[in-house]
């Protein structure tokens, strides 16, 4: 297998999803972002973002698909919660919901504050900056008296729903988040997993 | 089981598949967006966002996850493709690129255009109907050659893709999509569970 990844970008969950396994892989750091920094990279994945998972004819480029698809393709794991458990529901749910309510609202952020900060589309940053912290609600109630997010155990759903934690601390707003989520956070960064991940990004720099 | 819904919002990726099913369901059709027009649905779902899926002690928010959900949990159906099929990598990733790439970024689009005209980010919601119709080209390369996006049936990754098509639609957006694109659009219109998912909604108005 090889991950295309950026450091600390949202393959970051494929990269902690392949070290929690232990599975054994190629790592390709790329310059971010990618489509213009390594332009040779848009003959592996046209669009030129990353992820980009590729393992025989299989290519994956949606970083909460690879971590569900490495543990169940991989497993038995016990990052996968299985259809016959009470939280498989909340296990797909919190897949989805790191992606695409938590964190794509934040690369409206990055890219209006950090990247084009001259377009003076500041009140738009805001605007997502606001919606994101609104939207870890959910998440926060669900850690209120548990210590993972689902399944009584560390599963792909927290690399999900943590590499949106990530981003957010990359971008100031963690200021944002309750006493909760910033404890889960922490939780999340003391596995050795994670900090495999950030070893080998470091290493392949 | 009971879905809440508003009119060909992101929940129809849940209606069109309970459809496509032919599974039993309660639907609640909800005024669009139900955090301000139905604030009585906060009780149900604190972020007051559709869909939601109530099955038994499941609570589902996320549409695509509410696809995979169902077709895995209430099969076996050809909308599911099996951990030990070729294409089940592609099948994760078109379920999760449908909402987090291709759904995402038009909402950014609704927002400014549609519900927020006079905050004056019309850059933002152009920048954002661009980034949407370049992430199309991998939607567009499956379909070269193939009637569906994977495992050469209709499965839940066509609904996850097809729902951003109809948004696109309603956005008049369609004049950025390729003709393969388009034409793949009226082939899942035509679907009859599509037509039994929209008469659903028609009917509980």
């Amino acid at each position: 297998m090889k991950l295309y990844h950026c450091a600390d970008a949202r393959s970051f969950r494929a990269l902690w999803t392949l070290e929690e396994m232990g599975l054994a892989y190629d790592l390709a750091l790329l310059p971010f972002p990618p489509r213009f920094l390594a332009p040779e990279f848009l003959a592996e994945n046209p669009l030129g973002t990353i992820p980009l998972l590729v393992d025989g004819d299989a290519r994956l480029t949606e970083s909460a698909a690879i971590a569900q698809y490495l543990c169940t393709k991989y497993g038995p794991s016990p990052l996968a919660v299985g259809v016959e458990e009470p939280d498989y529901g909340a296990w797909l749910n919190w897949l989805h919901h790191g992606e695409a309510t938590l964190t794509f609202p934040q690369t409206i952020v990055l890219r209006y504050r950090v990247f084009e900060p001259k377009k003076g589309l500041q009140v738009a940053a805001d605007d997502y900056a606001h919606w994101f912290a609104k939207r870890t609600l959910l998440a926060d109630a669900a850690l209120a008296d548990r210590e993972w997010l689902c399944a009584r155990r560390f599963t792909a759903a927290d690399i999900s729903v943590g590499y949106a934690l990530m981003l957010a601390e990359t971008l100031g707003l963690h200021d944002r988040l309750s006493e909760g989520l910033r404890t889960y956070w922490a939780r999340l960064q003391a596995r050795p997993g994670f900090a495999a991940a950030k070893a080998a990004q470091l290493k392949a720099a």
